[in-house]
C-alpha cells in the first residue's frame, strides 16, 4: 500500500535572522501541498537579547551552556517571538498552522542531559520512541502544518533547551512509522561541500563511507558534523528521504529532486 | 438535554508574578476534572524586561501603548516563557495540556485597533463570533486543557497584543454555544468589594444596577471597571456562570459555589 507523504523541514539561524529571507521562504513553504512539520532554530536573536541584558554566554569546547537565564531567553525567543511570527506569516499566506514546542501535550518528552565532564545546564536529550506521535498526527489532521520550537521539558516540569536538528531528526523518525517522510535540513549552503571554501562543490549524494572520509579529513565547517550525524541517524531509522539543502532550493527539489545533498546508507 | 460543562479561567498578573502562588494554583487547577481553558496575562515580567532593555513604556490616560519593541517583549514573555512554563508545570501534575495563543490555527482572529484620538499601537480587538470554536473544541478533545496567551494576529500576519480579560470573555461566549461555560476571573482579592479599602467587604452577588452604582460612585480601583464590563458582556451573551474570585478560592467555589462575586443580569 502506498503511504501518504509528509514533509519535515528544519530551518536554521541564517534564514531566521533575515526577515526578508524568512518571509520569502514561508511564502513558498505555504504553497507546498500536504501535511508538513517545520522545526525552527533561533538564530542570533537569543544571543542578541542575552547581550542586551548583559547575560554572558558561557561556551565550553565551542558549545553553549544553558544556564537558567539563557533558558529563559531561548524559551522567550524560540517558543515566543519566532514561533508565533512564523505562524502569523503562514496564516497570512493561507497556510493554516499551529505553533507548539516539545512541552505542549508533552509531545517531545526530554531528560536533562546527564553531567559527565561538562555540565551543559538546562539541555534536554530526546528519543523518537518517546515522541507522542498520536497527538502530533491529530494536530496535523486539524491544522495541516505544525511549527515546532526547540524547547522541551522533563517529567517534573523543567523546561529544557534542545537542539533543533535533533528535534527534526527524531520527529522524522517518529513520523516514519505512519508516513513516508521527506526530511530536509535547510541551511545557507547549496548542500554539503567537498571543499568547504568552494560553494559550488556540492556533493549530490553522500553515503556513510564518504561521511567517514569527511570526518577524517578534519576540514568540515563547524556544525556540519553534528548535522550529518543527525542525518545519518534518520537514514538508519529508515526515513524515506534525507537531504541537506539551501532553503531557497527546497521548493524546486520537492518537484524535481535534483538539488542539495542526498544522504543515504 | 444536559450539556457538558467547561471551565474558562483567567489568571492575572499577581499570581503569575509569584512563582510559589502560581505553582500552588496550577497544582489545584490540574486536579479539576473535565475540559478547561486557562487564559493568562503577563504580570510584571514584560515591564521588567522592558526596563532591563531600556525600552520606555508609553502610557496614555493610564493605558499602555504597544509599540513594536513592546510587542516583541509581550510576545516573548506571554506566548514564550509564561505559556510554556505553565504547560510544563501542568504536565508535571499529570494534567495534559497544550499552550497556544490566538495566532495558532488563527483561533482568535483580530483587527488592529482603529486610531481615533489615541493610537494604542499593535493592539488587537476581537469578537467571539470570529473565534474558530471548532478547532478549539478539537484541541480540548485531544488535550483536555488549553492554555492561551493573549497574543493575536490580523489577516496579514501582524502580531497584536490583546487584553487577557477580553480573550477570556470572548472565548467563554464562543464556547457557550457548545458547553455550559463557567467563567472565572481570578485575581488577588476575594471578589468585588463594596468598600475598595476593606478586603472583607465582598459583594456576593452583583447585578447590572449595582454595577451602575459602582461606576457612578467613582471609587472603584483601577482595572476593576473594564474587568466588570467584560464580565457583564459574558452574562449578556448567556454564559452559564460568571464569577470574580481570588485564585486561591477557585477550587472550593467549583464544589460549593459560595466564594467570590457572582455576576448576573
Amino acid at each position: 500500500m502506498k503511504r501518504e507523504k509528509i514533509l519535515v523541514v528544519k530551518i536554521g539561524g541564517n534564514i531566521i535572522d533575515d526577515e526578508n529571507a524568512l518571509r520569502q521562504f514561508l511564502k513558498s513553504f505555504a504553497k507546498i501541498d500536504g501535511k508538513k512539520i517545520l522545526i525552527h532554530g533561533g538564530g542570533k536573536l537569543a544571543t542578541k537579547l542575552a547581550d542586551q541584558l548583559g547575560i554572558q554566554q558561557q561556551m565550553v569546547n565551542g558549545r553553549r551552556i544553558t544556564d537558567i537565564e539563557t533558558l529563559k531567553i531561548v524559551t522567550m525567543t524560540y517558543a515566543g517571538w519566532i514561533n508565533k511570527s512564523i505562524v502569523a506569516l503562514l496564516q497570512a499566506e493561507q497556510c493554516d498552522s499551529i505553533g507548539v514546542c516539545g512541552v505542549d501535550g508533552a509531545l517531545i518528552p526530554a531528560t536533562k542531559r546527564v553531567v559527565h565532564d561538562i555540565d551543559y545546564g538546562y539541555v534536554g536529550d530526546i528519543n523518537f520512541e518517546n515522541i507522542q506521535a498520536d497527538k502530533l498526527l491529530q494536530l496535523l489532521e486539524i491544522f495541516g502544518t505544525v511549527v515546532i520550537a526547540p524547547i522541551t521539558s522533563n517529567q517534573v516540569g523543567q523546561l529544557l533547551n534542545t537542539n533543533a536538528d535533533t528535534i527534526a531528526t527524531q520527529i522524522a523518525c517518529a513520523m516514519q512509522n505512519y508516513y513516508d517522510v521527506s526530511l530536509y535540513f535547510c541551511f545557507e549552503k547549496k548542500g554539503i561541500l567537498s571543499n568547504p571554501n568552494d560553494d559550488s562543490s556540492v556533493i549530490s549524494s553522500l553515503d556513510k563511507n564518504y561521511f567517514d572520509d569527511i570526518k577524517k579529513s578534519g576540514n568540515a565547517k563547524d556544525g556540519i558534523l553534528p548535522k550529518l550525524e543527525n542525518a545519518f541517524l534518520a537514514v538508519e531509522k529508515n526515513v524515506s528521504s534525507v537531504k541537506v539543502i539551501h532553503a531557497e532550493d527546497l521548493i524546486e527539489d520537492i518537484s524535481n529532486n535534483i538539488k542539495g545533498t542526498l544522504i543515504h546508507a
